[in-house]
């Protein structure tokens, strides 16, 4: 295949063809278009873009590089979400669960941490036993039995996805738009869904902070689904601090339990809830926003959603004890309190600080190829707009060692910032729901309330 | 080497450190950074471009990744020319020998023909036995001999250079102007020069046709020999049309060997005596732009050009014979004549449709490994403007068979237009002179003339 004439072309800002785009993106996966080639027109897409038809036509080849889930015949609602990541976005571990207890599949398909952003499959491994790489016939036959599997990407899905986003990560070449819309469309377009729901972060821990970039990103991948016959709705939610209490793997498992135990930080419930409901109507199995509400709560009060979790998680070789007794996960060796330095209003927890701290506490990723510690990281009690008195406890953090804890405090002394007032108003928790019909601004985003203070872990 | 920071910064629009570039290139030239970062990286220099800091920077980075020629303690003057490349510019066969003929020296390195544009080497090994291929220590001591070297890039000279132009030809990142700056100074300055003329095309068979490309390319480098320490002078000629008559490289040879003995044809000899001069003036030997002119003209017609050319072909293990008797070159086996479809003005040549011929019959590249046929091509013995009557010959057809014949009379009938008048007025043959001080229109350029007309080589 003669590359250089599509490099150019796109180089000069012109678009490929659909067959083109199939043909390199085939040729690609099968090793016969070099890597150099290939990084050189990902850089040219990065500053040049793709038409909406070349987005298109990426993802297809991409979804077509591998298999797909199939539900012939099933007509049980099958919807998933994505988010696009964040700091201490633990959403898909009470959500995948808790939907499924209301009568929709969740094929719930998730990817590990990298940089400052955590990663559902990490977290879930952080549960003694959780196996997350299930075969498609695994993942299939959990889904019919059970309504719910919290699964990795297999090697049968998109494979050219995964061979390019290697390249993207060593080349920076990752934060393009029409390129991560493509390659989260290509896998999740995979699971057989009916309907696909979009957690699109924005805010200073985002991946794309600005709200016109999540806006651009959202409407890229909803056209992408609605295209493809899969109904796709988006919600742009905040990610200037991070969400919920608790960051780090093991942490952030035991609060989704504590969630799904009807014991959740009020932000983390509020994005969960706004999700699930987005989830049921595109389900189908309710037909108001109050309605699937309450099916939610109902579902989560009644224990049903935290049961469902527990069979998940047997299903998958995990010990399910863990519900009932979180102290089953891996537990820090160091657990220190971190008190406020003076006196005032808590104008910021900066995500971003948060997310490189766990990192350089071993707990996250800079490579691929990185492990992870599951049991370092912060709970953090406080949120922007909060009283402090000086001395008083605001954060525990979770260490391998003392030096882990010095990393951790030196950490927080940067990402929490306390002032005489709140100077920037925080991001509204939920601000947009985005369709293919337009940006809907939201007003039931409540202000940033006060989490109850948790102490160390016991 | 941690490149993916240098590379965002790139794509962003920044700039990297010199500090930055040395290191980049070094471990690029030593196999430590892979060439799927440097095409990204590549790719980003062509859309976002080079801080003049960096295109320095990188020159110097590619002129230390190698050995340089030295002079040390040698009074002569050394100037050399290069060119920006086109179809039938065979300039430096002339110039060199010219030049030295007049006490400068002149070590003339050159390279291969590539896509339409032909190259010097390829010329120069139409005559049998000739070696373009000296060492360093070789090139040295013809220089200071003879006064002349006509030879191609040792891989002593920018290694650096060498490595990554391959990687551009098959990324398609050869056309941004800073990196062919900077490729070419870093040979350039490798010579151990006392001063620089540079033929920049432009015109549609130039590599970069619009004049404002070719001024560009031209300033960059011209700051950048001036700030090494070498003087630079650039003149921007014509190549919206072949210069002189024949294309293809026997042909070609031919044709300076002609010219050499007094029977060039006049735009050939026009561009030939404008960078002579400039070459005269920068190595001191004469003040005065008449003096030089004169210097040239009797060098010519003295025989001594012609004799020079001949010391520097038995040198490098050449037939000197060629240059009284030419029909030691290699000879086409088809000859034919193609005559003018009508009655009517020449309005165009098209020296891409050419030089994309010449490469259909053989006698060209398509990629840097093939190799070239020296015996195909064309003499074109019209130019736009010229009058032409329906049947009369305007051209001689050089091929390997009765199917390269078809070839060339196809390519023929569409690079050569004719109309009721001239549409479109030639572009000056030497339009502009550019120096550090800025660019000086020239206007002593002749109307294109009408060469006479030549039969098909005997």
């Amino acid at each position: 295949m003669i590359v250089v004439p599509l490099i150019e072309r796109k180089r000069d800002g012109g678009a490929l063809t659909p067959e083109e785009w199939s043909a390199l993106i085939a040729e690609y996966t099968a090793g016969r278009v070099p890597d150099y080639q290939m990084s050189a027109l990902l850089m040219a897409v990065c500053l040049r873009g793709l038409e909406r038809h070349e987005v298109a036509a990426l993802t297809d080849a991409m979804l077509a590089s591998g298999q797909r889930l199939s539900f012939d015949g099933w007509a049980t609602p099958r919807v998933d979400k994505h988010s696009t990541g964040g700091v201490g976005d633990k959403v898909s571990l009470v959500l995948g669960p808790l939907v499924a207890a209301c009568g929709v599949a969740v094929p719930m398909m998730s990817g590990r941490g990298l940089g400052h952003t955590g990663g559902t499959l990490d977290k879930l491994e952080a549960i003694p036993g959780f196996r997350t790489d299930l075969s498609l016939a695994e993942i299939r036959a959990q889904v019919m039995r059970l309504g719910c599997a919290l699964i990795g990407q297999t090697p049968e899905i998109a494979p050219a996805d995964k061979k390019l986003y290697a390249l993207r990560d060593v080349t920076a070449t990752v934060e393009a738009i029409p390129l991560i819309a493509a390659s989260i469309l290509s896998k999740k377009l995979a699971e057989g869904l009916t309907g696909l729901v979009l957690d699109v972060k924005h805010g200073s821990g985002a991946f794309l902070p600005r709200g016109e970039q999540a806006l651009d990103l959202a409407q890229t991948m909803i056209a992408l689904g609605e295209d493809r016959g899969c109904p796709t709705v988006a919600l742009l939610t905040a990610m200037d601090r991070p969400l919920g209490r608790a960051c780090g793997n093991a942490l952030e498992t035991e609060e989704a339990i504590l969630a799904l135990r009807g014991e959740g930080p009020a932000d983390l419930m509020e994005v969960t809830y706004a999700l699930g409901v987005e989830m049921l109507l595109a389900a189908g199995v309710e037909a108001s926003r109050p309605n699937a509400r309450k099916k939610l709560e109902s579902a989560l009060g009644s224990g049903l959603a935290a049961e469902k979790f527990e069979r998940v998680i047997e299903a998958q070789g995990g010990n399910p004890k863990v519900l009932e007794d979180p102290s089953v996960l891996p537990q820090a060796q160091a657990v220190e309190v971190f008190t406020a330095p003076r006196t005032g209003v808590v104008t910021g927890v900066e995500p971003r600080a948060i997310g490189r701290g766990i990192v350089a506490m071993g707990g996250g990723r800079l490579r691929v190829e990185d492990t992870v510690d599951p049991t370092v990281g912060f709970v953090i009690t406080v949120k922007p707009g909060d009283k402090v008195l000086e001395g008083e406890p605001i954060a525990s953090v979770f260490a391998r060692d003392e030096a882990g804890v010095r990393t951790a405090f030196e950490t927080l002394a940067r990402a929490v910032t306390i002032a005489d007032r709140l100077t920037e108003r925080p991001l509204p928790l939920v601000s947009h729901r985005v369709t293919q019909a337009g940006a809907e601004a939201l007003t039931t985003a409540p202000p940033p309330g006060r989490a109850p203070r948790a102490a160390p872990r016991a």
